[in-house]
């Protein structure tokens, strides 16, 4: 296998959000940067990381500097060449054949179409299922008309989009109780949240209702996975907690993908050797740890079987994430490979169908992205 | 040390299991590969896996096939052989000086003395004790009765066997609670679970009477910990939830085996380091993760005294299992000891002595296997 | 980046303890070695593990010694010599620039003051709130007195203090209520601990009690975190288990040092990410590790901000200790900072500067070392 072949594939992002339009000064770069806030009063700026250092190595000479650019050098560029200029070139700079983009995020960001337009790649829709039900609160409901008005709005959204996600883990954790509840255990539980007043649905009930909708669609469902930012619970949702859930789910058939997993990697791993259905991938940990890439992927890897491992970029605000995840990957699996391969514990002949597994075939399949094309609302230009 | 001293060791495998009796086709043998139920309909072969390479790997070879062969060539060569000859090729190369067999699983295995033979050592029992309550219970017993029936069957067991076995983990997990249960306690425990009319004993109380009948013997008792099948909770069987009672058994002197561990073996070292009755493995985990069982090793080892890591294969019915953990194992073993005495930070001197501690010594002794022929039913024809 | 330049950075040693006074026999030397009690019955000498051996190869040559010296050379040698003479050799040869001694451990080790002048550097103290608390009930005080008693001994401590210790990871564990306990909740707590007759106090109201009032000092607060002796439950002190605690502190900019870590050094990582005032060491770890100290780093900076990180001994007993942390991180950023450098992924031209982070200057900020004598009491000769 060429040391370049990896640089020719195309990647199937099944998981990423949209970027910020605005330009940033560093304070906001910095912001966006990590899961943190932003630099604080102890820990001098953010370029002192692991990404820090990955953005200055890889994502400079997209801009036309030189690799390691001074952080100062870097957002001045950056400043002079506008968002609008930025964000189409590390775009186009993460040389991807499909985009499935999470709308859940309610701020000014970019669009699906807009992603895809940028990237030259068609871009799909994957809906959140926490952002639905809050839309349907907003819109303005009972609590007894809730379970049907969430079901109806979810059927119309399914038609354009690809897969569902629930975001429970920054809710209540990922450790579900048994069984799909009832109508009367939903209205109960929407009549608690819609007379509490707040906008965010946080109970274990509704979250486990979403999940057992979304299921019905027979659309791949994603779940957020440990880590975040400082709003998740990583350790309510380590993702073995879903090992009850996952049990109950494996006779549906639904994929179930497992996003980001990070520090619980390994564990996402057994939980995609043992269920038919489970696929996992360690997006936003992998832009995250920089040159420590590989190494996330070759824990990830002890378990997964290799038809279940995906990738994806969890960008979101930055378009450098989006430049930053791929080029890290594509790197860490043509070092496995490499490495693999000349110590002969893997056949070489098989290097090529591997690195296009993980690419982009495992996500075309669990996808079925071959069957069908970018709806009419996110349909790209190319 | 040679490169090829490790090859010279025989390993005492000290927990494993029996073999299948029967040819087996693609399905059957992908189904026995890993601790997943086989091929999915999303996730493809499971040859394209750790385990997978590792098959064809290392053990295409041992069938006479060239290096990497493919699966089905693999498959077809092994029904070619039929199942007796493949069971004797694959358990003569993984060069054992001893096994200890865990007798638990009912269904037609070949017996320890079965497997002594086809490996030319001895065989010795680890008697599960959930295998032994459940046979109480099915030969007839009443609950009052049910804790003398135990400690007979437990004693009359203990005369054959080199261990117990708890698959707690299974059941109930290992957050253990305090103390030694009393016999009243047991009586209602036994009563629940017979009047319940499931086979499968899964009791809190119940298991642990099992463990504190069990250190009554003095044998090293042996814990299923985290890494299994679906039908585990792998984060209820995280072996720091046995902290409370290994502190209560250390006083008792029992060695205490933690089996698999992964993916908490560095946990599992933690306890090995401060608890004195307590050895390690990573069992299970090493075949299944290929080429990655040498980071697993050195993981493993950070916080393990040298003296209380033990090898074992938890082979369990493809005899594969047998030959890949133990060429993974001298193949991991060996690069450690190279590497660490190669940048100084181990003597060369000591690293013969080492791997003898790791592949034999450190069992023999906890074992006390110089002192114990294999019982009159399973001692081997060698 | 001069391969030696790492030796001429002297330490500054954010976490230790005192050293033993008198000579120590093989049984002795032994049970200080790990956090284990010693040889035991089934596992042989502790000088075969990862710390055994680093004590061989980098504490043998301090005491004239040649590499790898056998252990009872060793030993034999270190009697000869003296504990004087062998604390002294070991303090200096660990070149430190400060260290910042906990003090809360009763037995009769060398002081701050004593262990400054071996080093020749300032040595400050660090009050342990439990011990704190711990002498007031030994002096005498009621339920209803004890706020404010512990409030005023606090704050006379406060002044000669460079910052807090909670072992409540030893105690209670790490997870935290919500919220500052009412002096009224204080009241009931103490009252059930003072009539307990039990000298340690193990209280969740109390210990998060002194986190609170330790916050408005301003000082640095240090929490043992995971791996330590067998009296700590490790899965009980989880780093992730302070989230809750580190959401409320974050307000107050009070700097939270998590100590330790190991097994959970990622998931502490992440949380110096995601809070501004979180920093994170691998003390303990990075010399009962041996070799395997360059890998715990690794794992450590995946997530950790540069400036979030911070070195410590936390050597207790043994002046090997000091020493093997102190090369032992040496040697680990020595050769992360050439690897990644030499693989391009962080500029060569920055790596004196994040060598001098680690070793020193995010300390010196941190604990705002340049602003502060160490106090009369405390301060050296030197």
């Amino acid at each position: 296998m060429n040391e370049n072949y990896l640089e020719s594939l195309p990647l199937i992002d099944h998981h990423c959000h949209g970027l910020v339009r605005r330009d940033l000064d560093r304070e906001a770069f910095e912001g966006l940067l990590t899961e943190g806030s932003g630099a604080g009063p102890y820990g001098g700026t953010l370029f002192d990381s692991q990404i820090g250092m990955a953005v200055r190595r890889w994502c400079a000479p997209v801009l036309g500097l030189p690799v390691h650019a001074a952080p100062e050098d870097y957002l001045d560029r950056r400043a002079e060449l506008g968002a609008d200029e930025v964000n189409t070139r590390f775009l186009r700079a993460a040389g991807l054949a499909a985009l499935c983009v999470d709308t859940g995020i309610p701020e000014p960001l970019l669009t699906p179409v807009e992603l895809g337009e940028l990237a030259g790649a068609p871009a799909y829709e994957v809906v959140r299922l926490e952002a639905l039900a809050e839309e349907i609160a907003a819109d303005g409901t009972t609590a007894a008309g809730f379970a049907d008005a969430f079901r109806e709005r979810l059927a119309a959204r399914a038609r354009d989009a690809v897969a569902f996600k629930s975001i429970a883990a920054y809710r209540v954790g990922l450790a579900f109780r048994e069984g799909r509840p009832s109508d009367a255990e939903v209205t109960e539980a929407a009549g608690r949240w819609l007379s509490s007043g707040v906008r965010r649905v946080a109970d274990e009930t509704m979250h486990r209702f979403f999940v057992w909708c979304a299921v019905e669609h027979g659309l791949p469902l994603q779940f957020h996975v440990a880590y975040g930012d400082d709003d998740v619970d990583v350790h309510r949702s380590n993702p073995l907690l879903l090992t009850g859930l996952l049990r109950e789910l494996a006779p549906t058939g639904t994929p179930v993908m497992l996003l980001h997993n990070y520090p619980y990697h390994r564990e996402a791993g057994y939980l995609a050797q043992v269920f038919p259905n489970v696929f996992v991938d360690v997006g936003l940990a992998t832009h995250n740890t920089g040159r420590r890439a590989r190494a996330l992927l070759e824990e990830t890897l002890e378990l997964t079987p290799f038809g279940k491992f995906l990738y994806s970029s969890d960008a979101y605000g930055l378009p450098e994430l989006y430049h930053l995840a791929a080029v890290l990957f594509r790197h860490a699996v043509g070092a496995l490979l490499r490495d693999a391969t000349a110590d002969h514990s893997w056949p070489e002949s098989d290097a090529p169908r591997l690195a296009r597994m993980f690419t982009a075939d495992n996500a075309r399949r669990a996808y079925h992205l071959n069957d069908r094309a970018p709806d009419a609302r996110h349909r790209t230009s190319t």
